[in-house]
C-alpha cells in the first residue's frame, strides 16, 4: 500500500535558534500527532467529564492512546429537550477536555430529522426553518475556536420522504426540497464560521447521493468534505465495494471523511433488514471468531481508505460494544476489555503509521526526511521545538 | 373524472365587430385546437413531405386526424452524420409542413449520448463541449419560430455511466458532471431562444431524476418542463405508479410532459430485460387481445394525465407499429390499418374532450361558457371570429 501522500518525502532545512542552518547535526523527529483524523464516538467522554463518573475512565483512557478526533453529539431532541435549555456547557465541558488533549472535536449534527427536538412541531414550517437557523447559530458560534468542524446535515437523501413518524426538518425538507435546504444550513453555518470544515454526511452512497452533491456544489453551497456513513451490521463492504464508494465520491476533488464506521464482532444482523433501527434484539455478543474477523475487516478497510489521496479522516462509531442496536462494535467488550481490533489498530497508527525518527543534516543544514504528515517534536544538541510538518512545510527552526 | 381545469368555466362577454356588447345573441363555439398538447413522435412526416414518398401518406394523414403536436428526430448521429453537413433543410421542411396544419413541434434532442455524431470523438473534450453548444446555437437559432420547444439534454440519470459504447457526450458529462453540463446548455438554447420551451427528458423516474432536478433548479437551470418517458414495453405501469410518479414530479412546481409513450399491444417484454434496446426480436405480432388491452391502458393512462393540473403534454412515441424495437406500439399496424387504440383516442380527443356549442349572451352581451381551452371558431348573425380561450379570456369579439 502506498503512503507517500501521508507523508513528508523530502529535505527540508533544519535551523538553530538563531535561524542559521544547523550543519552536519543529528536531529531526532518524534511524531506526537497526526495530520490524519483518526476519529471515534466521543459520547462516553461526557459522563465522565460532565459528571465525573468514573465507569467511564477506563473507556476514554483507552479512546485516547488511539484516536485524535471525536465526534460529540448535538442531537437536537437530546440536546435542547426543552425549548430554550440547550446542554451548551456539557458539551463545551467535553469539549474542552478532548481539545487540552489534542483531539480535533466534530459537532454532529446541526440538522436532522431523526432525535429532533418534537417540540419544534407546535410551530409552522417558517417558524421550524428560523428555529432551525438560529440553533445553527447559537452552536456554530457559541463553540467557534473549539468546535471547528460540523456535519451540517445528515441524511438529506431520505429526509423528504422519511415516512417512520412526523418530524419538523422532514416537514420543512419536503416544502423546500433537499438542495435548498441544504443550502440555508450550509450558508447559515458558514457566514457564522467561514474556517469552520463543514460536512454533508448520508449512510446513502448510492448514485443519488453522487448526484444530491453535484446539484449542491452547482448551487454554491459550501461543503468542505463529503461524509460517508458505513455502518456494517450486515457485514463487511469489502475492499472492491470500499473502493467502489471512493472512486465514484472522487469525481468532485472534495476531501472525503468516513463519519460513522461500524464493523461487528459477533453474528450479522440479516441481509433483508432495510432500517437497521429495525433489528432491535436483547443481547448482541460478541464472539472470538467475531472478534478476530472484525480486525482483519478493519484493518483492510483502514488501510484501504488510508492509501486513498482524498480521504482526510476516519470515524469508527462507537468504541465500546452495546453502543447503537446494542452490537458489538467497539474496540472495549462489555466489560472493557480490549478486543484484538483495538490492539491491530493502536500497532497500525501509533507505529506502522508513526514516525520515530532521526535525520543527519548536511553543510548547509538539508537532512532528507520521510515522515507522515502531522506534529512533531524535534530536537537535537542546539535545541527542541514542537513543529508541524506538512506538506509546506521547508525549514524547521529550534527554539 | 374532473377535467374542470382543462376548461374555461365563466362568464364571457362578447362582443360585435364595433366592440360593442352583442346582447340576446345566440354564438356558436366551435372548437378547431386544444390547449393541451395531445402529441405523437412525427418522423413518419419526413419520407413523406421531404421525398414525396407516397408510403407514408395514409399514415400521416391518419396522424393528423388525432394529434396537435409532433416530435422530429434531431439525433446528432443522423442528423449531422458527417460533419458541416446537417439535414437542416428535411428538417425545416417538415416542421413547416407541420406547423401549416397547426401542429407544434418539438425537437428530439439538442445533447444525448445515444445516436451520438461518431465523429465527434475524435476531439478533446473542451473541443467536444463547444461544438454541442455551437450546435445548440444552430438549431434552437435556425429554427427559431418554427421550433419554439426542445428536449435539450436526453437522459442524464444514466449519461456520465453509460457503459454500453465510448461516445463524446458521455465523456463530456463524466468530466463535468450532471448539473454542471445540464446548466451549460441549458442556459445556451435559454440564450438562443428566451421564448422556447425547453425540456430535461428521461426514463430514469426514481428518487435519482428527482434530485437531479432538484439540484437543476437550485443552480439555476431554466428549466420550463419536466419530461417523463414512459416506455411500457414490459408491461403497463397502471394508474396508481402513474399517479405516484406525478405526487413525486409535481413537487416543483413545472409543468409535465409524458415525452414518449410507448404501450404494446402484443405479448410483453419479459420483466428481467434491464435495458430495453437488449431485446431484439425477428418480429413482434399485434394480437387482438394485445390491442383491446392496449386501448383500455392507453385510455386510462391518457385520463389520468389529462385529469392532472401539471400536466401539459402527452406524446405516443410512434403512431405505428414496428417502430422502436419493432414492437406493436402504434396506434396503425403495419398495414396502416387502425387498431382500437386509435378509435378510442380519436373520440377521446376531438369529441368528449372537445366543445362544440352555442352560447346565449344577456342584455350585457355576457354568456355562461364551459368550454375545453384552446382555439375556436365563434360566430353568430353579426360575424365570426378566429379566438384562443383561455385562463386570461374575458371577452372576444367579432371580426
Amino acid at each position: 500500500m502506498d503512503t507517500a501522500h501521508r507523508k513528508v518525502i523530502r529535505k527540508i532545512q533544519f535551523l538553530d535558534r538563531q535561524g542559521r542552518p544547523l550543519a552536519g547535526s543529528r536531529i531526532s523527529l518524534k511524531q506526537t500527532g497526526h495530520e490524519f483524523l483518526f476519529g471515534c464516538g466521543a459520547f462516553d467522554f461526557m459522563p465522565y467529564v460532565v459528571s465525573g463518573n468514573e465507569d467511564f475512565k477506563e473507556i476514554t483512557d483507552s479512546w485516547l492512546e488511539i484516536f485524535n478526533y471525536g465526534t460529540l453529539p448535538f442531537y437536537w431532541g437530546n440536546y435542547e429537550p426543552v425549548e430554550g435549555e440547550p446542554k451548551q456547557e456539557d458539551l463545551m465541558k467535553t469539549a474542552r477536555y478532548l481539545a487540552e488533549r489534542n483531539v480535533k472535536v466534530k459537532g454532529h449534527p446541526l440538522c436532522w430529522h431523526t432525535v429532533c427536538a418534537d417540540w419544534l412541531m407546535k410551530y409552522d414550517n417558517e417558524t421550524i426553518l428560523r428555529k432551525q437557523l438560529e440553533r445553527i447559530d447559537r452552536e456554530v458560534l457559541g463553540f467557534k475556536g473549539v468546535i471547528d468542524m460540523w456535519d451540517v446535515i445528515n441524511e438529506v437523501v431520505i429526509m423528504p420522504i422519511f415516512d417512520k413518524y412526523d418530524n419538523a426538518i422532514t416537514r420543512i425538507c419536503k416544502e423546500k426540497g433537499r438542495v435548498a435546504l441544504i443550502k440555508e444550513v450550509f450558508d447559515r453555518a458558514h457566514a457564522d464560521n467561514p474556517d469552520a470544515v463543514l460536512l454533508l454526511n448520508d449512510f446513502n452512497t448510492t448514485i443519488n447521493y453522487e448526484i444530491l452533491i453535484d446539484g449542491c456544489l452547482n448551487a454554491g453551497v459550501p461543503i468542505s468534505a463529503i461524509g460517508i456513513q458505513s455502518h456494517q451490521h450486515q457485514g463487511y463492504w469489502g475492499k472492491e465495494k470500499l473502493e467502489e464508494v471512493l472512486d465514484r465520491f472522487s469525481h468532485f476533488g472534495l476531501p472525503i471523511h468516513f463519519t460513522e464506521n461500524t464493523l461487528i464482532s459477533g453474528s450479522l444482523m440479516p441481509a433483508d433488514i432495510d432500517d437497521l433501527n429495525d433489528w432491535q434484539v436483547e443481547e448482541w455478543p460478541s464472539t472470538p471468531e467475531g472478534e478476530e474477523r472484525q480486525a482483519k475487516e478493519i484493518e483492510e478497510m483502514y488501510r484501504t481508505l488510508f492509501a486513498h489521496p482524498l480521504v482526510q479522516a476516519i470515524t469508527t462509531w462507537a468504541s465500546k460494544d452495546g453502543a447503537w442496536l446494542k452490537a458489538p462494535s467497539g474496540f472495549l467488550r462489555l466489560d472493557n476489555s480490549r478486543k484484538p481490533a483495538f490492539d491491530m489498530l493502536k500497532k497500525l497508527i501509533r507505529q506502522e503509521w508513526w514516525t520515530d525518527t532521526q535525520v543527519v543534516t548536511d553543510d548547509n543544514g538539508y537532512g532528507d526526511v520521510d515522515a507522515f504528515k502531522g506534529d512533531y517534536l524535534i530536537s537535537c544538541e542546539n535545541g527542541s521545538a514542537k513543529v508541524k510538518l506538512g506538506d509546506d512545510t521547508d525549514t524547521l527552526r529550534m527554539l
